[in-house]
């Protein structure tokens, strides 16, 4: 499909490609640039023929900006949004002052036409409908912001992590073990399921499948970070965890990321320290490397977006323990929904409340009722509450949860005995405890809430490439 | 379990234990750190009694070397190998020159014990056994390097995309598409297999599962990263991806790790010269970030490596054509295994007769013929071949396989039905070249086979934490 319109100066493309220059090099370039003779390639967000020229605006998804170009008009004859183009010309200063530089073309070729029935005309869609077309989805500005800012979010982990001497642990996907204490899982299984073994009680022969038991989509990298701090001190895992629930609402997705440090000789309120520390790196990390990204976030998305980012960046996050947090919505005065009094767990409207009108700001809840926490989770000496965090920040709600872990082998045993769990199941979990033990803990951060909350789209299946939910998983 | 052994200054372990300094910090300071009282946590490697005084060696997991200390045989009465400790003491010069500073123990606090039945007593365990305790093998030397190194390679990978530009896409996990081109998957199943729902031709009834129809585990993210590509220009994904192969040899895992660049407006030698500098960049950074973990492996476990990896990090990678290769391979007069004609794929025997003896070094082959490769690759002109390649290097044979993609719609169309696939699974992946098309290419690396290339290590199981293997799927 591509022609060739004007001349290229080399015979063959492929010659060319190599000397490309990127949208954001070039907007970014000191005015030395002015002058030059470039190569740009990308794809049309738009055309206008003037008659005696034309106006492209070209992105190559490096940046949030177009690129501007001037072209002769017979330049753009077959050209329409979404085509793919290679464009030779001298990098010019821009008169309009909307951006730095423009392009005067001088040779323009055509690499991939973009028929009339492309989905994703000049207009605005529906995020509903661009989640049908989702391969295409990311060339829309949005998106594109979203891939973008997702992506510097987890190069920003990977650096807060590693120049803090933390080990990046890839937790196992697969697991053997069905009850990691968070809610239900997928399994996995190479059974012909149209014609599975069966044992002698007519189930599943789950013997004759791959892994010679029944294996399950992981739900968490804990218990196995767990065993990693145990050896190098401070890990974090960064890898897809899994929940087969039936949500269908804006927050919740059957495959997501989730980041897990775990750190070796800490208590509570250390974790609560790297909580604190790590998110305001994040924001400070995209508020200096995603500008733009954020200022159409803060335009677009959610109006006050930047103020909300510098606010929670600025803010020293309270600590207030869960049986505190109690006697304030006894206090409030406020009718919730859902009432509240000391052993419920917090609903988003509690936790909201604690957050944007009393603390107006982040805060960290400590302490929780061990009834309405995960079985690792350390029993505190009142006998009545663990070592757990949450981490609350306003609009959002609870954004991180964490705890110290229960160190002592014993008191584990009994948890695990006590939450009906198979102890055999455990026993490498407790010979963590058995050799060596030492008082340690961590968090987990939803990956996808975390985009949520730094760019302030609302549905959840927005901040991944690729949703999966219930009755979806297309692409 | 835990017992104080003298006194801590401060009243509790929490209030100290913020201010614990890592091993790999001591180890690294100026000499201004002499003098200071530090407190250190970790787990005892040995401990002897010399009667008057005793020396502990402690690791942290922070370095691959162990921390001297200096105690009272007092201190010492309950410590064992693997046994946890913090210890409150004052840095002097090490007078033995092995390392250069110790600790004058002070105050010593035993936090875990360690019974006599401790797996990891000191002396060599195989590499077999090791892998039966998973758990507790991080805290083997092998097993601590490679944590490490891996941990520093994935960061490195991070470092060298996000640097060039690429973004990072989380490709998505589960995958309705159940032929993505590379060998056998793994299905993804809540319904109930005891007891499932059946057609009515008695099938099991994949409408009621949870997506409403089959679902499997990835066998690549390449798909997803070719649509994120053509919109964002550069991506690499880095996640695990599966295979449910019934392979048990020292080269292959059923999860394993990816990472899959790929490149919009790129050729094939755009492509071969993103490996080679990606390769190189890796060994340029663990050799200057992971000396001492390289050195133990030069040492213990593959004499040798660190003149093979400098020896690959200062090669040319050599460029030669399938086609003159097996020319090459036919005149060698060499016997092989698998007798090698022109349209017969590679064998490891060929591809390091190659690298170690022809080439002396790392070379890159490229346009195979298009019946051993996969539908996507893209046609050369002359009818036979694909624009693929694969990078071999000496020792390790095939270490990353690429192509470029066929993205002129009608050709890619055809090579989907002559390769027996459903067309319809594959209209959005067509859709990439109806809209905008451009050359574009890529390649995958295996994550594991990178450890074993920069490590030695032999067999892949040891190169990450917990090895998903058919009939074993521990912790």
């Amino acid at each position: 499909m591509a022609i060739r319109c004007g001349k290229m100066k080399s015979p063959s493309l492929e010659a060319t490609l190599k000397s490309r220059k990127k949208v954001k090099s070039i907007l970014n370039a000191d005015e030395s640039i002015i002058g030059q003779t470039l190569l740009v390639c990308g794809w049309v967000r738009t055309v206008r023929d003037q008659k005696s020229f034309a106006f492209i605006e070209l992105t190559d998804g490096s940046s949030f900006a177009n690129f501007q170009i001037i072209a002769e008009p017979s330049m753009i004859e077959r050209l329409s949004t979404g085509a793919a183009i290679a464009v030779q010309g001298e990098i010019v200063k821009s008169p309009g002052g909307k951006q730095k530089y423009e392009m005067q073309a001088k040779e323009l070729r055509l690499l991939g036409t973009s028929p009339s029935d492309y989905p994703l005309q000049k207009k605005r869609h529906s995020f509903d409908f661009l989640r049908t077309i989702a391969h295409l989805r990311p060339r829309t500005n949005t998106q594109g912001a979203v891939a973008r800012v997702r992506s510097r979010l987890a190069y920003a982990t990977h650096r807060f992590f590693q120049e803090r001497g933390f080990f990046y642990l890839q937790s196992s996907i697969i697991t053997g073990n069905d009850c990691e204490g968070a809610g239900e899982m997928f399994q996995v299984t190479t059974l012909n399921l149209d014609n599975p073994p069966k044992t002698e009680e007519g189930t599943l022969d789950t013997s004759k499948d791959f892994f010679s038991k029944p294996t399950f989509l992981t739900v968490s990298g804990q218990l196995n970070a767990e065993a990693y701090a145990s050896a190098l001190s401070d890990v974090y895992t960064f890898g897809p965890t899994f929940r087969a629930e039936n949500s269908h609402t804006s927050r919740h997705l059957a495959e997501f990321w989730m980041i897990e440090p775990e750190l070796a000789f800490a208590d509570l309120p250390m974790i609560a320290d790297l909580a604190e520390d790590y998110l305001k790196a994040l924001i400070t990390d995209v508020l200096e490397n995603c500008a733009e990204d954020l200022a159409f976030f803060n335009q677009f998305i959610e109006k006050g977006l930047l103020s909300r980012l510098t606010h929670v960046q600025n803010s020293p996050f309270v600590r207030m323990t869960y049986t505190e947090a109690i006697a304030i919505l006894e206090k409030s005065g406020r009718s919730f929904e859902y009432p509240i009094k000391w052993g419920a767990d917090l609903q988003s409207e509690h936790e909201r409340y604690l957050s944007e009108e009393h603390c107006k700001g982040p805060l960290i809840l400590t302490d929780y009722p061990k009834e309405i926490k995960a079985f690792y989770m350390r029993d505190n000496d009142d006998g009545k509450t663990v070592a757990a965090l949450d981490v609350l920040v306003p609009r959002v709600g609870e954004i991180i949860g964490g705890s110290q872990r229960e160190e002592r082998h014993d008191r584990l045993k009994e948890k695990i005995v006590s939450h009906d769990l198979p102890l055999e199941e455990y026993q490498w979990y407790l010979d963590l405890r058995k050799y060596g033990s030492v008082p340690h803990g961590g968090f987990g951060l939803g990956f996808e809430r975390l985009v949520q909350f730094i760019t302030g789209i609302e549905n959840i299946r927005d901040a991944i490439a690729f949703p999966r939910v219930p009755g979806n998983c297309s692409f």
